[in-house]
């Protein structure tokens, strides 16, 4: 019983420690022998519970999608209308770039491994189920297509985490990639919502492009 | 001279096989060995031409911004409006992605050598002049500031070079991502633009955003 808890932990203590190394360095940059140097653990305690890096690097990648997966159900959960929510999901997406490393590592991950799950997949299909569901209810423009606004969602979310990858690190006083992707929303809305025809100003009421630019 | 040229073309030949593995495989997954075999070109030549990995690092990254900036000096003779210039400019940006490996792997490059000049260096200040002068001129929606329209424009960029890195390889069949890029503009227009309050339809006249949306 103590045992198997105590393995849980480990796998646990890897599995963190791995996503961070992922994270910094990439798949080919990352050795088993430094994962196990920076959670404390024997490498052979680290091949008993994965035996290669791809073990490794899969359960990570398993991790990220699950983190992420919690957070949009609980998203899910809220009252709001599908393009609001598909707003708030991308800056909750942009939230947990900016603080999981387990999902940044997932990101890099299935970017550097080709044939693995993208992570995308954990949250497109929300994504374009809510789209479906704003445009037959008239919130989207007539002439922005779920496709469309798709894509967009798709080249913003990939852009925030461009932005986190090239500042973290090299610019400790870096802005928010959450508040800059809103600053981005505030502009691109102006063509995807029916409600938006008009631009609210930068200075005041900065969570309410939905409610101001309805007149 | 003989002996000039053919070093010169040796030189070549080791940025574009350099490039290439760049590009696929990061920084940490290529080997000065890999290059030399793809090369075509003993180990002891590529040392002579590039003593280490940085080196040669360095060298693309180099070639990758030349690149760049030779089509960006092109683009900028063009007698043509400073905002339809920045679109323009992102479009040529994501051809070069799509068609150079050595853009592509000057990217991925800034990417993983963290304190290496970045690629955007070498067309962000364009695009950031352009758009002061796009606003001073009236062009700009009064509301869109020319620091968010260049974030948009980085959240952009990044997105199409996201896509290209996911479905190059993977999806032979991909659209392209110039292609992906127009659609996107064709959203994200609207809120910029003074001059586009309506969003052009789909279908008719993929590019007359400008020309069109006047009325």
């Amino acid at each position: 019983m103590v045992k198997q808890e105590r393995a849980v932990r480990t796998r646990r203590a890897l599995v963190k420690a791995a996503a961070e190394e992922f994270d910094r360095f990439g798949y080919d940059g990352t050795s088993l022998a430094a994962i196990s140097k920076v959670a404390g653990v024997s490498i052979g305690a680290v091949t008993f519970h994965f035996p290669t890096k791809v073990h490794l690097a899969d359960a990570v990648q398993q991790e990220g999608r699950t983190v992420t997966l919690v957070a949009l159900e609980r998203l899910a959960a809220e009252a709001m209308t599908p393009l609001r929510m598909v707003i708030d999901l991308t800056l909750e997406l942009t939230r947990l770039m900016e603080q999981e490393p387990t999902v940044r590592s997932a990101i890099r991950l299935s970017r550097e491994r080709p044939g693995t799950e993208a992570w995308s997949d954990a949250w497109l299909p929300m994504v374009r189920g809510l789209l479906e569901r704003a445009y037959e209810n008239g919130q989207l423009h007539t002439d922005a297509l779920p496709a469309d606004v798709t894509l967009l969602v798709e080249h913003l979310t990939s852009g925030a985490e461009a932005y986190l990858r090239t500042r973290m690190g090299s610019d400790p006083a870096f802005e928010s990639a959450v508040a800059q992707l809103k600053r981005v929303w505030r502009l691109a809305l102006v063509g995807v919502s029916a409600e938006a025809p008009t631009l609210p100003r930068q200075a005041d009421a900065p969570d309410q492009d939905q409610e101001e630019a309805g007149r």
